[in-house]
C-alpha cells in the first residue's frame, strides 16, 4: 500500500481531528447559540399580581443564556376572577368589605397542578430539571411542588417570598414579630376568612390609599411605571392556598438547593421576617442551608432592578 | 511497534467511529429534545393589550414545539401611560375627551426598534429566522419591520391585522366601506387627532358601553374572561403608528412568505377590510400570494381558541 506506519497514523489521526472537527463543530454552536446547556427558569408570581409581572426580567434572561417561562396563576392575571362591586363606582366599601369572593374555592392543589404542568412541558421539551422561583406568595406553592417533586428542580428559588416552615400555613407569618411595620394587611378592605380572600381596591381614588400601596410593594419605581403595574393587578387572592399548612421534609423539599433573595427595602415582607424564613429552613435541613442573596430593592426587584434580579439567577444558576 | 497496517487502519476506524459517535450523541440529543429546528415566533399585541393577551396561545405552542415570545409594545402593558381624569370616578366625560394623552409622542419607529430588538435577540441565540405574527394594529408595525428586515423573517402573519398598502396610513382603513358595521371606532371617547391617541374607557361602569367593548372584540369568550381581560387592557393607544404611512417593496415586504389569518365573526376589523387587505396586498406582489387561512372566531382567536390558533401557526412554520 506504499504508505509507512508514521504516516498511517498520521493521516487516521488527521481524519479523527478532522472528521470529529466537522460534526462538533454544529454541535458546539447548538450548544452556544441555543443555550441548551442552561437551565430553564419557571417564575412564579405572587398575589395580585400575574405572568406580566416578569416582563422586564425575561428579556434579561434571554441576554444570559437562560429561557423562562411566566404564567398566570390560577384566580389570577387572565384567570383572575372579579367581585361585582369591584366595577360600581364610587366604590361601596360595605358591598366590597362583604361581598363573597369568587375565587374562594382556588386550592393549593391548583396553584401546584398549574406549576407542575408548566415544569412537565419543559421536561417534555428536553429540559431535566428547571429552576423554581417564586415571588412572595408565590413561594408557598412553590414549596408544595419542590416536596413533591424535587427531581425536578435543580434550584428552589425564594424572591423575598413566603418559605412556610412544615406545618405552618402562610397566612401565619403576616402578624409574625419579624413583620412589624409591613404595609400589607392595612390594604386590605375586606375579611379573608369572611369572603374567602385577601382583597384589594387597586382601582382607590384615595390618594393615601394608592400612595401606600406604591410604599408597601413599588417604593423604589417611578410613580408612571407603578401606574401601569396598579392597572394590571387584580382585587382577590384566594385564601385557601396561604392557610394550608405544608409538610415538608428534609429528605425531599429540603434535598433541593435552596435559595433565598433577600430584598432590604420590602415593606410587604419585612426584611426580619424574610431572615425569620431563612433560619427556620435551616434549623429544619441542617445539612444544607439556604443560599442567601441580596438586593436593596423594594418587594419588586422585577419592576426596579430587572437586570440585577436576572444576573443573580444566572448566577446561580451556574452554581 | 508490533501492530499491522490492517490492525493500525481499525483501530483508527474504531476511534473516529467511537469518538464520532460520542460526540454526535449530545449534538443530537439536544437537537431533538429541544426541537431547536422549529422557528421561533414573535407575537406581537393589537391596541389596547399587552404581552399577556398570548398567554393562553404560548404554552400551546411550546407543546408543538416552538418557542415563542411576546413583550410589551412602547406605550402597551408595563409601558402604558394613563391620563390622569382616567382614574376619577365617577369619569368626568368631558375631561377625558379633551386631556393630551400622555403617550402622544410614541411614534412607529418606537415599536418598530422594540419589535426588532426582540427579533435580534433570538437571532443572537442561534436562530437565524423567526415567524412574525401581528393582531390587529400589530399588522402595522410588522409591515415596516418586514420592509426593514426580511432576511429576518420567515414568515409574516397578519391574524385579522391591518396590512396596509404601500403609502397608505394603517387609520384611513378604519372608515373604509368595507368595514362598515364595526364596532370600535364608536367606542373612542375623544378626538384621536386632539388628544395624540385613540382612547377607550376600560373602566366604564354603562353596561351598554362594556357590553360593546366584548361584542366588538370577545364576543365568542365567557363573560368571566372578558372582565379579567378588560381589567389588563389600556386607555390610550397612540396615534402616530396609526397615521404614518409605510412604503413596501415587492423586493423587501413582498419577499417575506405572507400569511393572512381571517376571523370570520370579527366586528373590529370587519371581514371585508380583511378580505381588501389581502386583494391590496396581492396586487401589490403578483409573484408571491397572501397565503389565507381562516377561523371562525372574534376578533381575539388568542382567547376563543387559542389551541387552534397555535396549530394553525405551527402549520405555517412547517410549510
Amino acid at each position: 500500500m506504499g504508505i509507512s506506519k508514521r504516516a498511517l497514523i498520521k493521516t487516521a489521526a488527521a481524519a479523527v481531528t478532522a472528521t470529529v472537527g466537522s460534526l462538533m463543530a454544529p454541535a458546539i454552536a447548538t450548544a452556544n447559540h441555543h443555550n441548551k446547556t442552561k437551565l430553564p427558569i419557571v417564575l412564579v408570581h405572587g398575589a395580585w399580581h400575574g405572568a406580566w409581572c416578569y416582563e422586564r426580567v425575561i428579556p434579561h434572561l434571554a441576554q444570559l443564556g437562560h429561557a423562562s417561562v411566566a404564567r398566570d396563576l390560577p384566580a389570577h392575571g387572565l384567570n383572575a376572577r372579579f367581585p361585582a362591586s369591584y366595577s360600581k363606582r364610587p366604590l361601596d366599601p360595605a358591598a366590597f368589605g362583604t361581598e363573597p369572593s369568587p375565587v374562594a374555592a382556588t386550592t393549593l392543589d391548583d396553584y401546584v397542578n398549574s406549576i407542575l404542568q408548566t415544569i412537565r412541558e419543559l421536561r417534555s421539551e428536553g429540559h431535566d430539571k428547571v429552576i423554581l422561583v417564586g415571588h412572595s406568595m408565590g413561594g408557598v406553592p412553590i414549596t408544595e411542588v419542590a416536596e413533591r417533586a424535587p427531581e425536578m428542580i435543580a434550584h428552589l428559588v425564594y424572591l423575598t417570598a413566603f418559605m412556610p416552615a412544615s406545618g405552618v400555613p402562610g397566612v401565619a407569618y403576616i402578624s409574625a414579630p419579624e413583620n412589624k411595620g409591613e404595609l400589607v394587611a392595612p390594604q386590605l378592605m375586606a375579611d379573608p376568612m369572611k369572603i374567602g380572600a385577601l382583597r384589594m381596591d387597586h382601582r382607590s381614588t384615595h390618594p393615601d390609599y394608592r400612595a401606600n400601596a406604591k410604599r408597601a410593594f413599588y417604593a423604589d419605581v417611578s410613580n408612571e411605571d407603578f401606574d401601569a403595574v396598579a392597572n394590571l393587578l387584580t382585587p382577590d387572592v384566594p385564601v385557601g392556598p396561604f392557610a394550608t399548612p405544608i409538610t415538608t421534609t428534609a429528605e425531599r423539599w429540603g434535598s433541593v438547593r435552596r435559595h433565598y433573595i433577600k430584598c432590604l427595602q420590602d415593606q410587604a415582607i419585612m426584611p426580619a421576617l424574610q431572615q425569620r424564613f431563612i433560619d427556620e429552613a435551616d434549623a429544619a435541613v441542617r445539612s444544607r442551608p439556604t443560599v442567601v442573596h441580596q438586593m436593596n430593592t423594594s418587594h419588586s426587584p422585577f419592576m426596579s432592578q430587572p437586570r440585577a434580579l436576572a444576573e443573580i439567577l444566572a448566577r446561580i444558576a451556574s452554581s
